[in-house]
Parts: C-alpha cells; sequence; structure tokens
C-alpha cells in the first residue's frame, strides 16, 4: 500500500473506531425495547411492572445519551436532568439538559446535582432510575455536604495534588464529603431500581472510579481519607469543615458511603456501555476490511507520552525488518491515556506530542504512518483531536524550516502540524473513551 | 498454567534466548569448512585460494569468538590476537588474547590496538583476515592517531558527553582521531581479503556503530566532525592535539576515514553472526514448545525503563483482560536496551528497575509473569542479569516489609530482589546482543 493510501487508511481507522463508541449508539445497543420488555446488556425488566421512569446523568455525553434513551423510552419517561459541560448540548424532548463547569466545577454544577438528588427522591420500589454516565461527570456534579462551601472543596482538591496525591487517594477524600460520590445517588434513589449507563473514560473501565462512582459500592472510609491526610501531613491545612465532617464519620455521627456488602446494590445494576477496547475493536475490524492485518496492542496503555511513542515506533521498525509481531500490511492499534510532563511552554496534547515524538524515531522509515487522537475530538487545550506523521515527515518539515525536536522539547506539536496539515480534526464527536493509536506499515 | 509452572517457563525460556546467541555457536554457525571450501554466510571461499589467515578482533565476547573460530580453522590460523575486557579470557591455542579496560579505555587497549594493527599489515592479496567483533569493542580498541593522548582522546569524550552530544556525533570525532576505527581497520589490511563477523550489541545493528565499524564505510567527515564542536561550543576547550588534527584534515593533510564509495570495501564483507532478534525468535521457539503462544513486538526498544515496563504491563493487563494481540497461555517477547534516569542512589540495573515498574503495574493480576534480563549476564553495575516477578511480588514484598514503590523511587532494585529471591542469576554467558524481556500470561 502506497504512503498517500496508508494515510487515508489510517484516517478511515480511526474514524470507525470513533463511531463506533458514539454514546447514543453504545446507549441504544445494551437498552433495546421488545415489545413490552426492556433489554438492559444481558438484563430483562418487564416494563409492565414500571410505575415511572426517571433520567439523570452526568458527563460530557450525557446529552447524546439523553437523546439516545429518549428515543428508546420516550413515552415511558416521567422526568429527567443531565448535567454536562457548557457548550455540549442536544435536543431533548423530556430529559432537561443542564450545563455546567468542566474541569474547574462551578455553582451551576451544584445547581445540577441538587436538581439530580430532587429528580430520584420519593421514588417507590416500582420505580426505575435510569442513570447515564460519562467522563467528566465527577467534576460536573460538585455536591459538597452540608457545611463544606464548594470553594473549601475545591481546596481540598488543591492541596491533594499539590502532596503528590494519587488519583485514587483523591477520589477516597471526595467521596467522603459528596452526597452523590462514591454510591450515594443509588442510595437517595432507593427503594427504586437503578440501572446506570456508563461510558469509561478511565483504563481499565474501574467502575467506582468513572465520574467517582456515584452508582458503586465504596470500600473505602472516612478513617482512610484521614488516614491519607496524615500520610501527606496535611490534615492541619485542609478547611476546618472538611476535617470536622470526616472526624464525625468515624465517630459513626455521619453515614458511611455504602459498602459493597450493602443489600442496596441487590436493586442496582451497573453496565458498561461503551470504553475504549470497543473502539480498538472497531478499528481493527476496519483495518482488516481495508487489506491490513491488525492486532490490538492493548486498551489500557498509561505513561509519559514521549517513551510510549517511542516503544510504538520501534514496534513500526520490527514490522519492517522482521515482520514481528505481524507481517505488512499491518495495523497496529492500541488505547488508553498517556500523560504529558511540560518541559516547554508551547501548545499540543498527548496525542499530538505522541505523534511529533514517534515521527522522529520512524524518520526515513518507508511506508509507515502513525496516528494518534482522542475520540472525544479533543486533545489538550487545542482545537485539534490529533495527529498524523509518516517517515517522511521530518524531511519535509525540515525543508519548511520546522525543527521536530525543538517541538518535541518545547511540548509544542500543535503548530507543528498545522503547518504540515497534519492535524486530525473532527470537531465534537459525542463520546469519550480516551484515545486510539495506530501503527501502519503498507 | 500455574504461576509456579509459568516461572519457570519464564527462566527455560530466557535462557534458550541467551543459548540461541552464544558468541562461540553464532560464530560456528556462520562459519563452516567444508572440505576445501570456506562457508561464510553466504558466500563461498576456496581455501585453496587462501595463502594465510589472520585473526584480530575486539569485545567482550572476542575471546569465545577466537576459540570457535579455531575450532573450524585451527590448522589455517597463521597468527591471531583479540582484545577482551579483563577476566573475559578463554583457552585458545594460536590466537592471543589480550585484556584491556572497559568501559574506561586504558594503555593495555592502546598497546591491543597496536598489535591488531601489526597482525594486518603486510598481508597480500591472496592472504585472508577475519575480524571478530563484538559489544565493547570501541572502547577496548583506543588508537589515537600520532600525537594525540589517549588522556586527551578521553577528555574529547567527556566534553562531547557533558554537552549532550548524541553517540552518532561522539563516534563521527571518534573515528576522525582513531587509527582503526570508520574502516579504517579494514583498510590497514589491504589488499589481503577481510570478513568480519560481528555480534551486534547495537540496537538496529547499525554496522557502522557496533565497536564504532573498524571494517565498515565511514559516511562522515573532518568537516562533520569539526560543526559537531562548533555546534556545542567546545571547539576551544577540546585539546590543542584534537583541534589540530581535525583541522589538518579538513585541509586535506591526513587521510580522510574511508568512504562507502571506496573500492577496497569489494573485498570486505561484513556479516551480522548473532543479534537481538535472533535471541528473540529462540525465546519464541521455546515459549512455543512449552505450550504458550509467543509473540514478538520488537527488538528495538529504547526509552525510559520504568515508562517502557508500563507500556508492558498493559499489554499483560490486556491478555488478560480481551485476549489482545494473543490469548492465554502466552508469552510477550521484546528485545532492545532501555536505559534508566537516576533518581535514586540505589543499586539495580535496567532490567531490575523494568521488572520491579512492571511489577506494580500487575499487582494482583494473576498468573502473570515479567522477566528481563541482559543476555550478556549482567545489568547495571551488579552480579545479576535481571529479575523476575509476577502478579504477587508486591504483596509479598510488602509482607516481607519491602515497599516497591520506594525501591522503584531510590532505583534500588537489587537489594528488593535479591531478598525476594528473584533475581536472575547467570554468570558470564560469553554473548551480548543486549536484553530479553518476557511477558508470560498463564
Amino acid at each position: 500500500m502506497q504512503l498517500d493510501e496508508l494515510r487515508k487508511a489510517a484516517r478511515k481507522i480511526f474514524d470507525a473506531a470513533v463511531r463506533a463508541v458514539d454514546a447514543a449508539a453504545a446507549v441504544r445497543r445494551h437498552l433495546r425495547r421488545e415489545d413490552s420488555r426492556l433489554r438492559v446488556g444481558q438484563e430483562t425488566l418487564d416494563l409492565g411492572d414500571v410505575r415511572q421512569i426517571v433520567v439523570v446523568g452526568c458527563g460530557k455525553a450525557a446529552a447524546p445519551m439523553a437523546a439516545a434513551v429518549e428515543d428508546v423510552l420516550a413515552d415511558r419517561i416521567r422526568r429527567g436532568v443531565v448535567v454536562t459541560k457548557y457548550g455540549h448540548v442536544q435536543p431533548t424532548r423530556v430529559i432537561r439538559i443542564h450545563e455546567a463547569g468542566h474541569p474547574v466545577p462551578d455553582e451551576a454544577g451544584v445547581a445540577g446535582t441538587r436538581a439530580i438528588l430532587d429528580h430520584v427522591r420519593g421514588l417507590g420500589p416500582k420505580d426505575l432510575v435510569l442513570v447515564l454516565i460519562s467522563g467528566g461527570g465527577s467534576a460536573l456534579t460538585p455536591a459538597p455536604v452540608d457545611g463544606i462551601l464548594l470553594s473549601e472543596k475545591q481546596a481540598l482538591t488543591k492541596s491533594l495534588l499539590a502532596c503528590g496525591a494519587d488519583i485514587r487517594e483523591i477520589n477516597t477524600l471526595r467521596k467522603h464529603i459528596s452526597r452523590v460520590k462514591g454510591g450515594q445517588l443509588a442510595r437517595a434513589a432507593q427503594p427504586a431500581r437503578v440501572v446506570a449507563l456508563i461510558l469509561s473514560d478511565i483504563v481499565g473501565d474501574p467502575l467506582d472510579a468513572i465520574a467517582s462512582g456515584p452508582t458503586v459500592p465504596d470500600p473505602t472510609t472516612f478513617a482512610d481519607a484521614l488516614r491519607i491526610l496524615d500520610k501527606y501531613r496535611i490534615r492541619g491545612e485542609v478547611p476546618a469543615t472538611v476535617r470536622a465532617r470526616l472526624e464525625a464519620g468515624t465517630r459513626g455521627e455521619v453515614p458511611e458511603t455504602p459498602k459493597p456488602e450493602d443489600p442496596l446494590f441487590a436493586r442496582v445494576h451497573n453496565l458498561i456501555v461503551g470504553s475504549n477496547i470497543q473502539a480498538l475493536e472497531a478499528a481493527r475490524s476496519e483495518a482488516h476490511a481495508l487489506g491490513l492485518t491488525p492486532l490490538i496492542l492493548s486498551s489500557s496503555i498509561e505513561g509519559e507520552t514521549r517513551e510510549i511513542a517511542r516503544m510504538h515506533a520501534a514496534l513500526a521498525r520490527e514490522v519492517r525488518t522482521s515482520g514481528n509481531p505481524v507481517t505488512p500490511p499491518a495495523c497496529l492499534i492500541s488505547g488508553g491515556e498517556t500523560t504529558v510532563t511540560l518541559r516547554g511552554s508551547g501548545k499540543g496534547g498527548r496525542n499530538q506530542e505522541f505523534v511529533l515524538a514517534a515521527a522522529l524515531d520512524i524518520a526515513g522509515l518507508p511506508d509507515t504512518v502513525i496516528l494518534s487522537a482522542g475520540t472525544d475530538g479533543t486533545d489538550g487545550p487545542t482545537d485539534a483531536a490529533g495527529a498524523i506523521a509518516d517517515g517522511e515527515t521530518c524531511g519535509r518539515a525540515l525543508a519548511l524550516g520546522l525543527n521536530p525536536r525543538a517541538a518535541l522539547d518545547g511540548n509544542d506539536a500543535y503548530p507543528f502540524f498545522e503547518k504540515l496539515g497534519d492535524l486530525i480534526l473532527t470537531g465534537p464527536t459525542n463520546t469519550n473513551v480516551m484515545d486510539v493509536r495506530l501503527v501502519l506499515a503498507g
């Protein structure tokens, strides 16, 4: 396959991957109405036994998910509200789309979360709550318990980030000062039945971490939360209201988050409707249809972007030199989400940086193409989803007076690929299952 | 396959990989005597046309390579000398084993290189020079041209390293102040025929870089060498003798290294007898024989060790969760050589650090084993070749009071694995084709 064809193939494969995890399509695939029955994943509900259906949700894909639920169940939905990021709205009929701040939570998010809780309270055992969860849901639904201000919650998060606490530790704290996170939304909806449809944006699809798990049991405790503050020696510096809440929790004066053994979870069904591996599997099908031998490496790749890029480039070289791990024409596929340690002050994102680092390592390699892009259509603080490069990219860049090594050193991939015309621009995609990376060898 | 069996399988697969690239076996495989003919790779020489055979060489595997050549050609070898690292000797009959300093060159190396040059001078067109090259050969054969002291050559290397010059740039300089590097050994041996048997210890097997390519054309020039000094603004600080040599070179007052178009190379045959991919292919065969589905990822993996480890761990997780890139029981195989950016002051090596970083990412994963070790039997400044870990390693370590995260942060993998009994100890292996990494999923 010629280089030009390979580049077109790469874009087609990426588009197919994104299509496969379209949030609305993902919901429709897992929520099917068959006469008076509702199939949710592997389970079946008799709609005749359901008194009323309430829809709530949060996340960057909340609006298309809500619209898809209406397509299936519009006549049966009594009321609904979902909280999404400003500008991520779509027309709906019954379900209200509430806009709020992301990634920095705001008072609109607090109000939206209050609306969600109001929607699920006072339901009966014959009612059904559909919860639509996608990435970004945690920041979009700040719901500090009474007595803690949003600004105090933000101060806590800032302290935890500054001392190097990891995301699991931060979530433990968040869940214990929130009214919805850590399974508390599912508890608030009792005695209604709860079905959560989840679009995963976290490596490994950990249910309790996606949007901080509002419908998922929380194995962590108030004591764990205090231990984390002590571990990083920040108990003294967090807001007094937070400290008081956690200490009251350890004394049993306020209720714990619901634990895995809580019987309420017998009435809760959490279902992943879309995740990175589904996007990769669609990429595999498309690559195969285009005459390439596909190989999925992993959907859970994390780590420092430029180093992960080097390993992908090493695989590209091996395909060319020895036909391992697959013989060309081939397409290696990987997913997950890497991180970038900023060294420069340029403009870019992890996908663009990945492609730039890989381009340096495949320079001169014939008929080799690398593409990396975010399935949500955005990559860092840019309007691009990612970028595409091949073995001639660095040569072409140098001829244009661009310095690929300097661009990488300065975390400045966006202007580099912009000038080459090699940005991947998709606009909003209505989904978010992290990134897709492709290595094509013709 | 049970965890215990998997661990044993991993060790067997690594041992098979090392056996396949045994330096003596590699030489014997590529140098065969059939009656009066000598087969060297794909070529055939009529020994009746050869007047005398001289053997020279350098590198950490020089002694076993010399012994193997004697096994094939002992009665025909007129004289020989190879330079190897102190303590890496083996009994030979005709070929003299000369010991010298590595990685820091010493005067013994200077004397050894002089002996090599003496051996190949004054030969005729019917003579054959066999050159045995392996990793470490460059440092073992310091041969600064007349007027430059070994200490001045060392000062040059130190300046280049300090300013961040890459290995290609350093080699360009080295070749232009040396009497053997950059094809000059092949030129010194003219008009004799030259056959070089090369055991590759560099990613991608670049002939001109292994031992600084004593038998390989050098595309770089004196002008390139000066440009590098100017690029890093160190022309003023390098020894005056070095500067004078390079400037004389640009004026044509001293001969250039031989270039690719030089007709002398029609009489030179460079043959890779062992390289990382051969080790990986042997690992593949052994894994298959043990009932595992093998997959070679790449033989040319470089990059920051802990990040490369994370990607291997991500592949291990994917094998378990979705059966990609291969279904268990499986064995993923990779090679090359990663680097470690030192953060702590502990004891370890890149392979031990790789296994420790991977162990953290596979903690809790059932029936998963990771092994990484150097084919030369050494890993960093330790007596171990590498280490082995599984999904239970971190739990076992914590129970023993060891902190895997702290050990990784401190680059202190050796005592960690020593206490667990999980170091891979092989002793000297008589070969050196970089590292082999294995990911087994039972």
